[in-house]
């Protein structure tokens, strides 16, 4: 079994672990840990969603593939700060043969130091805060580099799963997944792309009207 | 403030509960309140992750907009046959301007007698199942009849939800909430259509190597 290990806190975007989480956990040869700081429930931004760690970081020593999910302040922030977290991220990193980052995720790993002199995709709002980490910030959707395998923001993530699957399952069993989840997707806006949407009008709009 | 319940159940696919999610929940005007047929966690169909449903049916009795997310036997067959639950949807529709389903959720509005004679979209390999409840099915993936908003399989849910949020809260602010979810999809293998991707082939490998 391959095993992989989503990590989970107070502040995460639910999509940004559910997205990859969908596609991965479809094989029988998969199984998936959603690992906390503790085993517990941990709650989204906005509150309204409670996601269940069943392990904490204390009980998970090793994995295959290590998924850190973005969020939002107070949480993120939190998570950016925490050597005791970081020290468990560098310990399971050292074991894994893929590491990745969905959204503000690229965040923690680079504060955990893995992210030094590497290039990655953030969310398109924080990247000059991953450059703080001495990362080269990329504006594709999916970059890999190494092992490690980040995204852009929140929806980025269902695409950082597929592309997973691929990798690790095979081509012909990842293209029964993206069928199985009818991933043939019609944005209703098609405003998604930052360039060139994220106009400074829309950023305000963003900034004042949502949580 | 809005009020917008989400059905979640034992079975349930978390990507069908969290797409719709994570667009209306990031709106201040709105409050997402995540319902159990009693208060408490549920798992997903292959166990790996557990929502948490911070009210119970009985606890829930009205809301402008009830979302029905799908999942898989046993626990989709458990609520397709539940008089009890079929009883509250109906309660719940009696109250909305809204009342959506993401994929085989559908078979539940079905079962509860909210689809005869409407036109409906559903899971491609669910469509014969929700003929049966007397509806229509489309190969759309959207489709609206009446208040009813309909979507394909798991994926099509975060273009439901999307679509929501520019009937409810106005186009400007679901363009702005579509870029802040960076939603400019790239599906890796570009299978996610059934037409032409079911193959018979495809179909006995998604039965016989997935959950």
């Amino acid at each position: 079994m391959l095993q992989v290990a989503i990590y989970v806190f107070d502040g995460i975007t639910a999509l940004d672990a559910v997205g990859p989480f969908e596609s991965i956990s479809r094989s029988k040869e998969v199984q998936v840990t959603f690992v906390g700081r503790q085993a517990g429930a941990v709650r989204t931004g906005n509150k309204a969603l409670a996601l269940v760690a069943d392990k904490g970081i204390d009980d998970v020593r090793s994995a295959n593939v290590l998924i850190v999910p973005g969020g939002g302040a107070p949480g993120l922030d939190d998570a950016i700060s925490d050597p005791v977290l970081h020290a468990w991220i560098k310990e399971i990193d050292a074991t894994t043969s893929v590491t990745c980052s969905v959204c503000t995720g690229a965040l923690i790993l680079g504060a955990a130091g893995l992210l030094e002199g590497r290039t990655a995709s953030t969310h398109w709002r924080a990247k000059a805060g991953l450059a703080r980490y001495g990362a080269t910030c990329s504006s594709k959707r999916i970059t890999r580099d190494g092992k490690y395998l980040t995204s852009a923001g929140v929806s980025a993530g269902i695409d950082l799963g597929l592309t997973l699957c691929g990798n690790l399952l095979g081509v012909e069993l990842a293209e029964a997944i993206e069928l199985s989840m009818q991933y043939d997707p019609t944005p209703p806006f098609g405003t998604g792309n930052p360039e060139p949407h994220a106009t400074p009008a829309r950023v305000r709009m963003i900034e004042q009207m949502l949580r």
